[in-house]
């Protein structure tokens, strides 16, 4: 389908994702995060809805920047406790047959070859419905978790970050040739040992041995999420992402960061198609506009500004606790999906104060772009944003877990169908096709990791 | 119910764990083993059959020592390919209520803090239903995986275990206290500040600075194995393991094995009952000995030799390929299963040449005890090494999978539970309360990750 609108479910395997305080309202289910349940049942509903994947993103640390503390955080359950995101994909896999997930992993702390060995079980146990949002974490407690004494240099993570995909790349694309698996019982071989290879990497920040472990998954390499905001991030993005994320409420700065993306992309030999761009969205939606009021009125009752105040300063570096609100907050260019001060204010055309990205903090949906109205004008919304940013999709965050998604799902979804925006049955095989079309279940050759391929790899069925 | 022996199925998310060649048998379903249907399926045949828990060994490289080369497990398919362990656990447990699964994972190559939380994440998702089998790792291969240039020496491995299991006791005890999470929804907290503790942990190998980021599990620490088979092994297993996994084909040194784990365990202050003894054991049975006879003839031929000789030298870094029949093999007192080069023969009593061992690899059973017989005959076996031996269990091998574990239990588990020495049911709980009984979801306050706990996480309910 032609100019159809992706749209993820954005969610963390923990009690309070963005929306803070909402999950003590009665009608949240989020507390049944640690169980089974809870994600068969995320999983059913999103794939009921038609929606492309569920991306769940992750930290690594506590956010203890706010009052020099990790309290207000601990209190709120704001990201903590925060369980691993992968390991809640099997359970998920058991009940769908076309849902996709996009699991976000940093290259900052973990081995590549322990790592690529997970994606590549991940992507066999769900018949090559799994993503990798790239992430290189920023969180100062995150490194210390991990024996850094300090968190590494920001542009320095994107160094390691490309060696780090190199290797995977090496392992997923080279290490075992397409025929390598060539079964005979007769003889009792399973493998051509003349096509299973080692990958012999010795690089500035990892030495891999190889040979890869896994056979080839149906993906091989799982299709390549990466959350690029500043410019090293976009540059990044621009070579290895399929899928970029980026966040922001001002449609002026989207629009820019895209169409960076974009030219950077071509500029790398990668073909208009091969990258979709997403931002994060809010959704309020109701039958009449009455009730949308009142249903923002009632969310808005549990904002828990402490939370949310906790997971700004954690992501941007800035205790606004020690600061006035006179304070002008100069803008960083940090590429955490929050990571601009400014990012969720009107944007950088005046100088930003801590008063507004306090007040900012205050308001539901002020940390996305928000969605709100009636089933059609949340429909015309999305479409305008779209159009007017260049987007190819979205990540829905919930207020209230999971009615925000059965109402967009009951709602927002039949509207956009109509509309033609919208699928109406998911396209077959893996996420990759579903996401760029039949016979593109493997990386394209001009992509980064399509280039390690020995020339037998080279899938025949590509555009 | 005293007495009973614990069994658990011995696998590997692999196509060829133990009994090489056997998965081109036509009866065999191990090509399976990518997707999650082989996964669900074996779960619940063994939750049917009472089975204590589902066993994951583990590798992190390839088998390349015999013949210096690869070559030869990759094209049996022995022990490569070889997925993630842990994946297949969170699919296993949405359609079981009772089955426990204990995963191998190293302490060699991953940091302590992302491991603890995927433990912690799996306890949750398995309310409690999870064990962690310690391994260091031996293989050349798998340090050079990650960025080792030389595998760390035995005994250092065993240093850097210890204090990895510190690491992980300290977040998993002593990070959380057992109220902290304390859900005021009125206020929206969801845990108390002051009862959240970061571990700051430094030491020889490892800086961990905490807290840790998931909120207490059933189990907290899930129920440690461990394969403890050299001297420094023991001595590891006697402080750390819960369950220790034996291996050997020869009933006195698997007596004095047993013997010394539990003299070890007294002496580190952990109580009799503490420590629960394994060592696997391969199955045939039939309904009478003609039928055994003819079962056994009929899987002996499928053994891949070529494959057994990898696993052999790959573990115990002899390349038999290079030596004559008549030389001497050496016993090592190294910690692998199948580490001690004399442990497929008689006993170290006399000289075990390189042909004695090439002889048992070409034989069916000859890698572990082996009951053979019709029902009754297993049965009077197992019973007679649990008692020769000391053993509390055993951990199953497959010859032809699932028909091994399915012969077991449909024909031995019957006989055994006329006998009183199985489980009719599952006791309710944990795996820890499961194995121990009543009560003990939680480490006993005697063993090393008690002893790191605030005074108030001390159960109150332990005997």
């Amino acid at each position: 389908m032609s100019g159809r609108i992706i749209v993820n479910g954005f969610e963390m395997n923990c009690l309070a994702h963005m929306a803070h305080g909402l999950w003590a309202h009665p009608r949240d289910r989020r507390r049944g995060y640690t169980g089974l349940e809870y994600w068969i049942e995320l999983a059913a509903l999103l794939e009921r809805g038609r929606l492309d994947a569920l991306f769940i993103a992750d930290v690594l640390g506590v956010y203890d920047t706010f009052r020099s503390s990790p309290d207000a955080a601990v209190a709120a359950g704001a990201q903590i406790p925060a369980n691993d995101p992968a390991l809640v994909v099997p359970a998920m896999a058991v009940g769908t047959t076309n849902l996709s997930f996009a699991v976000s992993v940093s290259t900052s702390y973990e081995s590549p070859f322990g790592h690529a060995r997970r994606f590549s079980t991940l992507d066999h146990l769900t018949q090559g419905r799994v993503g990798w949002n790239v992430v290189t974490s920023y969180l100062p407690n995150a490194a210390k978790n991990f024996g850094w004494e300090r968190m590494v240099l920001h542009d320095e993570r994107y160094d390691r970050a490309d060696e780090y995909l190199d290797v995977c790349y090496q392992l997923w694309e080279a290490s075992w040739e397409e025929d390598a698996v060539s079964v005979d019982g007769t003889t009792q071989r399973y493998a051509d040992p003349a096509k299973v290879h080692p990958i012999d990497h010795r690089g500035d920040f990892f030495s891999v041995a190889g040979p890869h472990l896994c056979e080839p998954s149906p993906q091989r390499t799982p299709v390549i999420y990466q959350a690029g905001n500043s410019a090293r991030g976009r540059k990044f993005a621009a070579r290895h992402a399929e899928c970029v994320f980026l966040s922001g409420v001002v449609p002026a700065s989207l629009r820019r960061s895209a169409d960076d993306v974009r030219t950077q992309a071509s500029a790398a030999g990668r073909a208009p198609d091969d990258v979709k761009i997403l931002t994060s969205l809010s959704v309020i939606v109701a039958e009449d506009e009455t009730a949308v009021c009142r249903k923002r009125e009632e969310l808005q009752r549990w904002v828990n500004v402490d939370g949310m105040l906790a997971q700004y300063c954690g992501t941007t570096g800035f205790d606004l606790a020690a600061m006035s609100r006179s304070d002008v907050v100069t803008y960083r260019d940090t590429d955490h999906g929050q990571g601009g001060a400014a990012l969720f204010t009107s944007d950088v055309q005046r100088p930003v104060t801590v008063g507004d990205i306090v007040d900012s903090m205050t308001q539901l949906g002020e940390t996305t772009l928000l969605a709100i109205g009636t089933p059609v004008q949340v429909a015309d919304q999305m479409e305008e944003w779209i159009d007017e940013i260049g987007l190819d999709g979205f990540n829905i965050i919930q207020f209230l877990t999971p009615e925000t998604f059965t109402d967009f799902i009951d709602m927002v979804v039949p509207e956009l169908q109509r509309r033609g925006r919208y699928q109406t049955e998911y396209t077959p095989g893996t996420f990759r096709e579903k996401l760029f079309g039949p016979g593109r279940a493997l990386l394209p050759d001009r992509h980064p990791g399509g280039l390690v391929r020995p020339p037998a790899c080279v899938p025949s069925d590509q555009p």
